[in-house]
């Protein structure tokens, strides 16, 4: 039975489709919405709606839940749509009539927000601790091996000299820049979404949403209630932009990493057990996990518009279009997460190839050098640049 | 134990990140890829690769997966990778080294482009149908409630008198166009990749790539074999827009039906049971699935750019990259069944009406008509235009 | 004056907001706006608004009009807003009452249709053309140099054997792919809107709209009027999803160029002329042209998302909105054409390092035709192919 | 003659082609151009490249150019392909030899970022005071008519009672939100690129970096070298993402008084001045200036989505493909201030319709205040739920 029934029968066509795959996407979400859940509880305990042992009896059963679900083993049915149903049928049928109070001054609203900013500001944390992680790799790979010359390239041709630490060294500036945009996000997501119901308060029921935030975790209440929902387009996109932004720079060093792995280049040696074979030439040693990185960019690029493209054209308060921004959310946290990850072991494991490295450094790399030697004489730079010109032709 | 298994040990999160999910994606191509894979071998046996008798071992025994398959019951384990795999394994098991020769001759490249574009034709004479039971619902409506007049609206506001054949009419308008993208696309599909084996051919076994494509069902053969590889990326881009076509029309009438359904439009009836309730709000009878075909419009445009996006600065041949582009073209193909199915079920089971349409057609929506009588009395256009506003304003 | 002067102070920032650069872009569009309306103005005399005189009095102007426009004499002011209402005050200019009658059976909203849709025709010729000089370039190339063996990559490693002639013959084979895309959409562009008003028709003004779309040189008329407004969004989104198949063609041949051009790859020589150099760095020739054709792919993609986007979340009926979709359809074509353009004279003139080729065909490129020689000696594959990779490792 | 000149003629469709419109574009950038060169100039001087005498010349120059390029009297022609050289052209005719040192240590690569990236922090401030503006505006209309109550919308559907000073304040609360994703920026933003060159520094010129960014206004340099290239795309990327956010909530804005402006809504009375008419229907009032709002968030969008697929699958350091971010990102501000500065407008000049919003607070509105009633006398949340429901049926 689903919480809107009307004693209508509801095709199943419907149930398939409005249902999708909340049931599957809710799972990542039941811990934070016990969470969320039991700092309401404790609100409507405060207010008179609950008294203690009510209180105590929803609160040890929402641990339950949140511990079940951790594990993996809290069911979501289709028939009960999502997450949110799946625990208040869980209580009701538990406690009886102490589960049904459990949905009083809060709607399905306010409460997936909530599940979903306390996850989202989780996954964030996992995020900074693998960009963490990544640049840890990244800075013992430039103590080992950083002082190799290789050549830089602009326009993808052969341009200066360069070395493996300022190479590598960007990427390390790129994850700290990276870490300012997450910490705006999580700036972001710290207010309180409880209490704000479907998107007007609770008129009637004196909720104090201060009191809900702290239990819950957060700093501050989000102001006005209509914000709420409001928030939730803005939320899911700066994720997304902020997930595409590290997904970029790992597309740019899968890149960099796939070209100077050919034959040609052979800057460097990727480690075999992060490349793959192919089903008919015997011989080839394939960057397939490179080249998954790479379009993983693009993967979550095309989520993050998807959430932009959606959230357009329509007048504020909630609309159901806004459940389809949850899969993009979660989806793009996995795929960044494990595409940081396993970039991380191949900067770890791979090795710069000194020798082809050193023999690359040819004699155009340093023809800005030559200009520069005749500016130390006095030329100025522009007659310079030609007389190294007129030499090179 | 994978195909490409070169005795290393494989770390588990790389074969969790390359194979992601094509075990369950590959499920709807297996007997596409039976399909093919009997038309590659009745060519090995065509040029004495293959004896009589192998080939019909072969030949049964890929009918049998075919049939599994099409019940679901064809597995696919993550060790093994994807479909292609675990059925020359199932061979090779079942038939010894009779199952080790199907593959001589070709790639996985080719034979996962021969199960897509087998599979993606089937899929587009699906939408033709799908997209001519919308045109019936939309016809049969205008038949029975097409005379009722409805105000017209430009810039969102009250422009001209309309009729709800008008109205809808311009949907069947639109779904004809659609059908000819489809076909167009169709043709684009209708090239067999059979034989271009890992993009270049298979230089030393002569195939008779003609047999196989006629076997298979394509009309020709796709020339020349580096052609294969360059087309995947066109061939999903253009279904993703075809898609995306027929979604944005579906996402503007779902807008008319969820403006029009309002209390305070009011010109439409939606079936109750294509309705959803609120978990707060006693009263509501909420238009969700229309807001979710609305927003599905958006998912499928994400899809579409997702596979535009990740096809770009690629150099020619095959990339891993390319396998990122199966679940966009499959889940759209998904959604945009479901979603004109269940426009062709509201409108169907849709009411105008007609009282409100009526009381709406205020006498604003005359006012060219006013302006048009002018003209008959011989003043010009523009002269006719200022006089009407004069009396107006 | 604005058409549209209601008497109030109109504020400056809002004629600049509302008008944009449509007065540069209807450069474009006017003397398809002109042909547009003569067509109009005949059926205007054919049902007796205009008479005899007057008709030939418009049509002599028009094509007066029509003359300058092509010569780019035309003036277009931002007071006046856009090329329709520069049109009507120079008729009105030149002609007195007789200009005022023709907008009589007209919007603006069918007017820059009619335009629209014959510029699109005519462009989409010109890029037919301008692909059959690329395909003369690709085939003039093989011509001279396809048998040239080089590597095929696959993963951009070194896979197997391929040609000149397969390398770039894929291109051809896209391009007529192509053909296939834009002959769709011209007969989807094929249909008169002229009549359809504001989207509502011409009630009392008995048009006949057959004979005004024969005139302007559709083949039909657009059914039903309704299908006029919402068709723009679909043709626009359907030319640019045309053109960026056509560009992302473009974008891997510059992609395969930028690479093979490398010193480290060196299979071709671009011409000069078609290189830029370094501010800073004298000894650089850089592929500059390539580079941008790279990424006008990405231009033309974000156009079409733009259009794909705005077009979604509106009711059915015209909405100023799609104003701005009329610049990424502009923009696309000139970018397309002169990105083709360019393509074509760079093929043309480049040259293909046939020693370089030549010596990059290591023996690694040839481990599939070994397998298949064992294939031949009655090896199954996959045995055949484990015995040649255990030689290579 | 172009920098790069090589002697060899460069077809004019070249020149056309990567030239583009950067002498229009850098019209915007050279003032910021000036201001980093005179720093540039200072460490030249610093270091002993310059002398005192030449540093002043080449200031005072600097400055003069500056002025005039602020009056937009400074020209770049199409031959000098950018404001940079155009710069160094005027300094080398006015100046001789001094003027050809001006480039000495540094590239146009730098000297562009260096440029844009000024430009870019000034323009950040407009926007934060565009916003502010806007704030203003709706917190003046919320004093004067925010206790009016409406109907608050959940799926386009009547849902619960709000006022004006929740639903305008969510936009408050939004652009609050949105200075946070400003100052990120800026923070990003704060970094001098001047000394890297073409991204590998100036090995030979020991050039101050730490001077030139205080002198040019930066708080820190940049590090490694190879990062200020890198940056590029990212930081194109955030703005544009800042601004597509500032422009969603412009969206969401304009949707509801678009909605709220129509006869069956009516919740609202726009500004006469800030609609427009129609060519054919005398009698409409158009919000054409909010229908352009929200048509402009999805220019923007894909203004964005523009940069961030261009900006992929490239390896590290320049490529020309840079050089269409700059469009991008010059349209997107001007767009969004002049958005901003137009909604202000409207929101200052607009009016509630208190009567309307009255008349529209039915009964349904209050259906959850009756189930909190219930709650009160001791009735459980999804009780009480259910009967109110069964009283509504």
């Amino acid at each position: 039975m689903t919480l809107w029934n009307k004693g209508t029968t509801t095709e199943k066509a419907v149930e398939e489709y409005t249902v999708g795959n909340d049931p599957t996407l809710d799972i990542e979400l039941l811990p934070y919405d016990c969470k969320a859940s039991i700092a309401h509880a404790k609100t409507l305990a405060k207010i008179g709606i609950l008294d203690k042992k009510e209180l105590e009896m929803l609160e040890k059963e929402l641990l339950h839940i949140k511990k079940l679900a951790e594990k993996g083993e809290f069911p979501i049915t289709q028939a009960q749509e999502d997450g949110h149903t799946a625990i208040e049928e869980w209580l009701t049928k538990k406690l009886g009539s102490v589960g049904k109070k459990i949905h009083t001054g809060r709607s399905r609203n306010d409460q997936v927000l909530a599940a979903l900013q306390l996850y989202e500001i989780t996954q964030l944390e996992e995020i900074k601790q693998m960009q963490a992680q990544l640049v840890n790799a990244l800075q013992q790979k430039i103590t080992k091996q950083g002082e190799i010359e290789l050549p830089g390239y602009t326009h993808t041709q052969k341009a200066m000299a360069n070395t493996v630490a300022n190479w590598l060294g960007a990427f390390i500036a790129a994850a700290k820049d990276n870490n300012i945009l997450v910490e705006a996000v999580q700036k972001l997501l710290d207010q309180s979404p409880l209490g704000s119901a479907a998107g007007f308060g609770t008129p009637g029921i004196p909720l104090d949403n201060e009191y809900t935030a702290k239990e819950a975790g957060f700093s501050k209440v989000m102001q006005p209630v209509t914000y709420a929902q409001h928030s939730r387009g803005k939320f899911s996109a700066n994720i997304l932009h902020t997930l595409s932004q590290i997904m970029q720079d790992a597309n740019k060093l899968a890149t960099d990493l796939i070209l100077f792995n050919t034959t040609e280049f052979n800057y460097v040696q990727l480690p075999s057990n992060y490349c793959t074979g192919s089903s008919i030439m015997p011989q080839k040693k394939n960057p397939d996990v490179l080249e998954l990185v790479r379009a993983n960019y693009h993967v979550v690029l095309g989520e993050e518009f998807k959430v932009k493209s959606l959230n357009s054209n329509l007048i504020s308060g909630y609309h159901r279009d806004m459940q389809l921004t949850k899969e993009p959310v979660i989806k793009s946290f996995q795929i960044t997460l494990q595409t940081i990850n396993i970039m991380s072991a191949i900067v770890a494991n791979m090795t710069i190839n000194k020798k082809n490295c050193t023999t690359a450094m040819s004699e155009e790399l340093y023809a800005t050098q030559k200009v520069y030697e005749l500016i130390k004489k006095g030329v100025p730079f522009r007659d310079a640049y030609l007389q190294v010109k007129q030499n090179i032709n």
